[in-house]
């Protein structure tokens, strides 16, 4: 497809993600948005978080602070018909190109919903879902046509992080997968599509994440640390150098001329001694096992309490600093050389 | 101590992360540096690669590029007296303040060097090591007064990256920690001390950062993603994340008023799952358990081959900017609540 080609979305479910998918959606050209909520006040709710998504999203000029948009640009997208609000699920997928779903996280609920979407939305209309822990291929259950379903799973909040992990099931076709991958690689987009080439449990991001978390609260469990200097660390070396570079790439680096497999002859002793002694602590079970987690818990509150709505749009607009100096080529280093 | 009260630092071994050292050390007031190392081309060496280290410490406005200083800004420091290249130990450690190694990651040559600083270093210096893998309990075998030595763990590049990892040995004194921690807490740096209260192997970045790689070398094993296409997902969600939000930050965040219980309980599944299904890959045995090394290899290599010095430039400018960003304060939108 060309990426500038007309597109029409129906977005089912607008909690938070699916409003910032919103927000997405519309800051690209020739989309319409059609949008489908339960909700009782639902056009109330998004006249009141739209403009919020949509004033980070516009504005990329990083000298001037991001800005809430008015709530009139809600009514001038509805009177445009780029934004329409629908009462039923019918009517919100009858025209769609791209059918998203950021519903419950239900087994049921989205076998029901697949299976109604294929009978209302254009056969050719490609079927996302935003799901982080149900597969494709488990959603598919209902459908009689399965090539057309994958995971488009993106990471909190959408509008700003780049990361779009999307997962195809087994029966997924080829062009459903491609077209996908394309219609978020927009040139000038800073979000970044990464296929996945194989269901598994937490996909590739969490799972990297929940395997750091695990080693964490071990720490904090064995009281090496506790949770606020943990993250203290973790802000004060992985997170900037994992900005700039991957966890491979940083290695490589690390290895000099001998790569990462001169980083890994080096550093064995201490690698396999850490591997060999990581926390298995578990979120399911009885005693020893689940018993750090009263401690992480409360060293985690004291240190941070609630976050109030000013803090949470400080920290993204923080994120969307760190996003746009991943963007920023450095030409002049180049010719220093 | 007073922050700004002088010091007199011993620097010995000054490889990569010895000149780092020493470029941070003399950003500083009232820092005299004494440096001994025992190539052969010590001095001209340090007149080549201290102005790079340098260059980029002084700079802090962003807008401008990131310059390597001219190689007189050595001569001008050795006139002054500030760095003093010293011919032998027992002259290097005669006046410190501060004595601190940089030397190779070797039980036997610690032992040795510590040993003998004692001997030559006033009794009140502080005596630390940069050292990624031997216990300060370790390295202070053979001293008689073992209240003095302390791990202070640099991140590479230390110029750069904020975090040192303070670890005493169960001997260490406190004022001693205490000493280390204040030091590296001069108002307006961007370094950020945390002292870790036990001993354990690769202290608590490292150990966060290898349970990553763990599971991140499992994943390329098992065919899920490739290198390069994993470095990204990491680069384009938690790198950011984790810049600005510390991990257990982010959950207490994702949890909403709940927080990290909430998100425990939420999440449950899916994490106790991934959990479960963690790679078990090693870098020490035979056959099934480290058969994922060449293939990560590789990839890491055909993806990113060797770096070029530009390369490495331009990824510590990248570097530098996230930390200028994590010092940002955003006064405007606290008000905007």
């Amino acid at each position: 497809m060309s990426n500038t080609e007309p597109q029409r979305i129906a977005l089912i479910g607008l909690g938070t993600i699916g409003v910032s998918m919103a927000a997405l959606h519309l800051a690209r050209e020739n989309t319409t948005v059609d949008v489908f909520d339960t909700r009782p006040d639902f056009e109330q709710y998004l006249r009141k978080t739209l403009p919020i998504f949509m004033g980070h999203h516009l504005t990329s000029d990083t000298s001037k602070p991001d800005s809430v948009l008015p709530e009139s640009v809600v009514t001038s997208l509805l009177t445009s018909g780029r934004l329409q609000i629908h009462t039923s699920l019918e009517s919100a997928c009858a025209s769609a190109t791209i059918v998203q779903e950021q519903g419950p996280e239900n087994v049921a609920f989205k076998q029901s919903l697949w299976k109604q979407v294929e009978s209302l939305a254009p056969t050719s209309a490609h079927l996302w879902t935003s799901t982080s822990g149900i597969a494709a291929s488990i959603q598919q259950g209902e459908m009689s046509d399965k090539t057309r379903l994958l995971v488009v799973h993106p990471f909190n909040p959408p509008h700003i992080m780049p990361l779009l992990e999307i997962v195809p099931s087994p029966h997924t076709s080829t062009e459903r997968v491609e077209f996908a991958r394309a219609y978020y690689s927009v040139p000038g987009s800073k979000h970044r599509p990464v296929v996945i080439k194989k269901e598994i449990p937490g996909f590739v991001g969490n799972r990297l994440a929940f395997a750091l978390l695990r080693e964490a609260c071990h720490l904090v469990q064995e009281d090496v640390v506790n949770a606020k200097d943990l993250d203290t660390i973790l802000m004060a070396s992985l997170g900037p150098r994992w900005a700039g570079n991957g966890v491979f790439e940083s290695y490589q680096q690390g290895g000099g001329e001998g790569g990462i497999g001169a980083f890994f002859d080096k550093l064995e002793p201490t690698i396999q001694q850490v591997w060999d002694g990581q926390g298995r602590v578990n979120l399911v079970g009885n005693g020893e096992e689940t018993r750090w987690k009263d401690r992480v818990i409360s060293q985690v509150n004291e240190a941070y309490g609630t976050f109030t709505n000013g803090q949470v749009l400080e920290k993204e607009a923080r994120l969307k600093e760190f996003v746009n100096v991943q963007a920023k080529e450095y030409g002049h280093l180049e010719t220093e050389q």
